[in-house]
């Protein structure tokens, strides 16, 4: 590896170990809690150090957040792109969210923390809060119009009210688990995922419409 | 009025004071944000007035928090309570905690902002907040089992899953309404809300379920 090309993967691995720590802090105390000085001491990094990866604080907490979407992506999205599209695509995409943080061995979703603590908070980051939000509900919505246009959801399902309830769910799951400590919060969630989706089946696709294999 | 009684009651009203502008600011920026020195500021009282009516921050952020829980109580089941029991008065519930930061004035529900907010933050605000929710979810519970037990409701209804998948609309609408801005939330909520009523309906009280008078 010539002396530049090492530079540049060593510079890499630092922005990377940056925004590990990030996301970590962001998942335990809100991307409010990130600043320059608490990365710097959670990395052992200098603060120059850190300014010359991230120009501003601000642009920190974003990459963070980006940094916590690309993680999302690949722990719920990518694996549910390898089943068929509809329902088990739908169904994995599911369950990976409400896996997702204990997964990704963080204390709670960022990117639903995130949207709690920016709401009231106009400004770059809240802005970028709204986009990846709208980005996910459409990535949602267009999973979900995939099952109906396979035939086993109903042609005329109501493809963002079924996102809404379907957060709602997951909301309810992050909520009762990390505040209230409730072991059922996954199962209850699954109950309510698939009360969903019978009620929204294709008549013809009522027959085997169950899951194939529950996990635990 | 006794002078003894004339500066009991200008106590009461000075702490009657300070809790609404201790519950706008919670509804807004969140519990952590009230401090004796925001409060002195935004109340135009002095620091010490603050300390002789609440002994400390904690005090005063716990003071704050069943503040909000008496308005909560006072804008959703009271009035719900003068409905019979059953769907009415749950459908009235529901209705009323969709609606309850708009009517009172606030920028969004302080009790799952404090859920938000401290299910990661261990210490007495935290218990503060999951008694408070534990308490309303037994409410809730309540009021479902009474839906089952006239008849409306399958007798086999789990109250326990109503409240969770309840809960789950509830947040789902606070947050679009709040992050998104979408004009639909809360007319989303009563879809997914009738939704659970109609699959949870006993065989006989499927004839004349529909509610009454659908509120705009």
């Amino acid at each position: 590896m010539s002396p530049q090309a090492l530079k540049a993967s060593k510079g890499e691995e630092t922005r990377a170990q940056i925004l590990d720590a990030a996301v970590q802090q962001a998942s335990k105390g809100g991307f409010e809690s990130i600043t320059i000085g608490s990365l710097a001491e959670r990395t052992g990094l200098s603060k120059s150090g850190l300014f010359a990866h991230f120009g501003s604080r601000t642009d920190l907490q974003i990459a963070a957040l980006d940094e916590a979407a690309r993680r999302f992506t690949q722990a719920v999205f990518l694996p549910a792109m390898k089943l068929p599209r509809g329902l088990p695509r739908l169904r994995a995409i599911f369950q990976g969210w409400i896996d997702w943080p204990e997964h990704g061995r963080l204390r709670g979703c960022p990117m639903q923390g995130a949207s709690a603590e920016f709401d009231d908070l106009p400004g770059p980051m809240r802005d970028a809060v709204v986009e990846r939000q709208l980005q996910l509900a459409g990535e949602l919505a267009k999973a979900v119009t995939m099952a109906a246009e396979s035939g086993e959801l109903c042609a005329d399902t109501d493809a963002k009210q079924f996102v809404f309830e379907m957060t709602g769910i997951v909301l309810a799951c992050y909520s009762t688990q990390r505040l209230l400590g409730d072991a059922r919060s996954s199962s209850r969630a699954l109950v309510a995922f698939e009360r969903l989706v019978q009620d929204h089946l294709a008549p013809a696709a009522k027959r085997d419409s169950r899951p194939a294999a529950p996990r635990r």
